[in-house]
């Protein structure tokens, strides 16, 4: 019996136990997070799954992994077929499936800590339908068999104070509490990691590649906080920046807390509370007014400190980056390299300046085919080699103390194709007409993101996922609330008013499935413009990432003036912010000509 | 005693014996029309407005006349401020104001086939907040003092028989049957004037600009439909027309035949259905399925017989339009033409097509500043004289039984200043770019407005209304669902997805107040389109409307090479189009030179 179904068969004996016909298993922790610490990777350890985004449902016989178009094959090689079937979302969602496979009277399990109140509200209205029910655990019936689930980290919080910061946390308190006033309520519970590490100027080290604290917060009208953590994690030099309105509580007071709350209103966010968060306030009798975290949009707005700092950052990026491209350069042609290396290599250079905290992100190193995979990692198994005349694409980024970093570049080994040329540059026009749009106050990221496709579409080509994202200032690599989409894409954002101080990525891509893939990133900050006789406020990007483009790649006759405008003076600004940081003469000069005018 | 504050006293005498402390007035019919017959412009004769959107509420001592942005001015020059308060909307809702003004235990009535079921909702919470009463009227209580209210028209129904239509009415039935047996619903309820006249292939002369007929219909699972309207209106051709399985029935017999529903489960569209089909289904024991008439759909997806109908209209009034400019080239420059004149020498134009049923909608016809106003139709009393070196702007359309025009000419009288050219110019940037667009399958308005805006908000200037409204087919020149609007919009029609067929309005415009206005404004036909190698289904628009648009204004030298091949394109076909349709050697010659390439 392989681990996958000896570990099945252990917690369909726990499931037998606990009186339940089946259980639900989601990607995520009890703070909604998108990346989540070892403790919590429950469905990696019961069905091998190693992607981003997915879930699972296992009943007595039968048991169904859920996840999206980006893990077809992913899914399908770590999986095990054979005790597993394979369902695609959103075609077919967990809670559909129960209501389809669940029998009258059967009790369905789930973890009240890991899902959403609407999870479980639409699972129990499929279930009802069918008779049965869905019951919330009080001990996850995984927990029960993973004899060496690692235990929750404790790694000591970090102060991340006002050179960083720019706000103390004093003043973001005060904000929300006349918040809180305003509302006419007396708490708001704060459950996303990002936004208490914002709100107490704070940071950790419990969860990979995100520099979060496990932790829950109470904000109090009167300003004061309760920080419900695990207290070894607390240092002295924590306690004395927190001070006395920050009062720490173990973390397994929090539920006693919201359980104390009688006649009090409650400001909970219903995307990053979970359910088990309402039960306990219903439960002790407050009054629920559900809104968003109001730490959320002030978080998005970079302060000028923060702007300042993610500026310093990726300069001091985009020099390792540029060291990288031009190491590349030398290296990929002798036809040694694979994926793993270069990533390897890559992350070097980015330690090499001294400042790396951690990556923002597993880095993304596809080879050819692999590159046709908007969300590949590379693994041992999947490591090509980066061969001659190909394409070899890299997604990375770097988390420093001053900002967080996310960047996208495009490599040819070789020569390319024509088509690849064709491609590459539909991919450039669009990131260029999105860098350089031009939009009054009020406008929402659906209306600009078809800048970045027009010039596909006009081939009939496209990409499937989003144009941009929000970034967050030394914290998560994609941060809400701004966000840049087609009206069809599911997840919430697009709908944002862009606000000068917001960081948003521009990364239109191309992919060609089993030959290679294109995106070109960088990230943009959202900046006041002033035109002479205007009538409305109005805005633009400015660009925050400086590393050359593979110039290589680009079908100059299909430029614009305007277009070929953009590219040398980008370039030039590389060059004039980058080469400074370069001490080795080869890579000068590599920069000088990587950045001469098209 | 003016008239309007005489009226008011009758009103509020009849108020006080129905019992009613105040009273809606709204400008709309049982059909929830835009545009309304002379019998149901009660807002008109009670409050002297003559814009097409606005409300009023009268209380004992209080009237309060509501409008939006586009006649903050009109308003107060039309409705006496002695006796009604000017409200703006979105800021103040009727709704909301009756809420501050009505006292405890005060009656408000409203005429329940005057408003939507929502809004009589919105305004019940707000009056049983204050402990005051909504209360639907039986007899409209203006309708009681209104002694010359003019009848509703019995204008007899006209057939629009398959040479115009395209499909026989018996197939777009079987297909209302088809969707409600997929609903599992036994009826429709269809109150829009022009769905009813879609399905049926019939029209109307009922309402001015608009070829519908006063009818409501009730659509069965059968494919027969109950056709309620003034027997007189119907003639023996017409009765042929219909066949047994549409029975007319008079139309007073429709809210009895909605109470005779017990059991059954009905279909009612919300946004077009009034309050009193609500309260008679109810009533009468119906279960209710709130969704979208049926027939919204397929009558905005226009046939091969209707686009063809429609591109020879557009040639047709394009032609006059054509003529037109030529003549004003020629006379305005001598100084004696007014807004007025000018726009009854268009319509003598149109006429003498032959073919003119009506126009489409009132031209705006305006000079200079009046042409800073969006939505200004042109009076005795704002007439101006077209004067030298001014803009003088003209939106206008015609009802030909084989489709409906609307376009907008932006002329320069003499010298354009500097400032004028470049605002028409970015305006001319922003239709091209919309024009050439090129989308897949799935794209939505709101993702392609900010190509028509995007040279404009460079410069820190947009304009405050949609960019493309849908048109009818012989039918209303505004016609949903579809819509190209900023995210900001408040109406709807933004989130459907644009399909082959439908047609659009494409106006972006400038207006800089108390000087100058700029519209240019086509017609397009969205299209499937092929592109070699094209991975998914993708669409583009064909200009419908051909008519010159005036070089003048344009700045070359801001146009890219793409911009002025468009240009050339779209000019020559001009030529190539309309040229023939011309009899005139000086028209003829004027055509030539107004498209020559730029």
């Amino acid at each position: 019996m392989s681990t996958i179904a000896s570990r099945l068969a252990a917690l369909r004996a726990e499931l037998a136990a606990q009186g339940l016909a089946g259980f639900a298993v989601p990607l995520t922790d009890e703070h909604m997070s998108e990346y989540v610490g070892e403790y919590a990777q429950r469905l990696a350890w019961i069905s091998g799954f190693g992607g981003s985004a997915g879930s699972a449902v296992v009943m007595g016989t039968h048991a169904a992994m859920f996840t999206d178009g980006r893990y077809t094959v992913q899914v399908r090689s770590q999986v095990p077929g054979d005790v597993f079937s394979y369902e695609d979302v959103p075609k077919t969602s967990p809670a559909q499936w129960l209501g389809e496979h669940a029998q009258a009277g059967q009790r369905i399990g789930y973890d009240p800590w890991l899902h959403t109140a609407a999870w479980a509200k639409q699972a129990a209205a499929q279930l009802t339908a069918r008779a049965a029910e869905l019951v919330a655990v009080t001990r996850n019936p995984i927990d029960a068999v993973w004899a060496d689930r690692p235990a929750p980290s404790l790694a000591p919080l970090e102060v991340h104070d006002l050179p960083f910061a720019g706000r103390a946390h004093c003043g973001k308190r005060a904000e929300v509490a006349a918040w809180l006033a305003e509302k006419g309520a007396d708490v708001v519970v704060i459950a996303a990691l990002d936004s208490i590490a914002w709100l107490l100027n704070i940071r950790g080290r419990d969860v990979a590649r995100t520099p979060v604290a496990l932790a829950f917060a109470i904000a109090h009208k009167d300003g004061s906080v309760d920080l419900f953590t695990a207290l070894e994690k607390i240092t002295p030099a924590v306690l004395a920046h927190l001070g006395a309105d920050v009062r720490c509580q173990p973390r397994d007071g929090f539920q006693a807390a919201l359980k104390a709350m009688a006649g009090k209103t409650v400001v909970v966010d219903p995307q990053s509370c979970v359910a088990a968060i309402f039960e306990a306030l219903t439960a002790g009798g407050a009054r629920i007014i559900e809104a968003r975290d109001p730490t959320v949009l002030p978080r998005a707005v970079k302060n000028p400190v923060e702007i300042a700092g993610t500026i310093a950052a990726h300069v001091r990026d985009g020099a390792a980056l540029t060291r990288f491209l031009a190491w590349f350069d030398g290296e990929a042609p002798k036809g040694e390299l694979d994926e793993l290396s270069a990533a390897e290599r890559l992350r070097q250079f980015r330690a090499e300046t001294n400042s790396l905290e951690d990556l923002s992100f597993d880095t993304i190193s596809a080879a050819g085919p692999n590159a046709a995979l908007p969300h590949y990692r590379v693994s041992t198994e999947t490591n090509l080699p980066i061969r001659n005349d190909s394409i070899y694409l890299v997604d990375s980024g770097g988390q420093y103390r001053d900002g967080t970093t996310d960047v996208t570049r495009t490599l040819v080994v070789g020569t390319p194709t024509p088509e690849m040329q064709d491609r590459f540059t539909r991919v450039l026009k669009g990131h260029i007409a999105l860098a350089r749009a031009i939009f009054p106050a009020g406008t929402k990221g659906v209306q600009l993101d078809a800048l970045a496709r027009q010039h596909l579409w006009a081939a009939g080509l496209d990409y499937n996922h989003g144009t941009g994202h929000g970034v967050g200032s030394y914290l998560s690599v994609h941060e809400g609330p701004q966000r840049i989409a087609a009206a069809w894409s599911a997840q919430p954002g697009n709908d944002e008013p862009l606000q000068p101080g917001m960081i948003l990525s521009n990364e239109p891509g191309y992919y060609k499935r089993g030959e290679y893939g294109i995106r070109i990133e960088n990230l943009m900050l959202v900046e006041t413009l002033h035109a002479d006789g205007a009538e409305r406020a109005i805005m633009g990007f400015k660009e925050l990432t400086l590393a050359p483009i593979d110039r290589r790649l680009v079908d100059v006759g299909l430029l614009t003036a305007d277009e070929r405008g953009w590219w040398n003076a980008y370039h030039a600004r590389v060059a004039t912010e980058i080469g400074p940081l370069l001490v080795d003469a080869g890579e000068q000069a590599w920069l000088e000509q990587a950045c001469a005018p098209l």
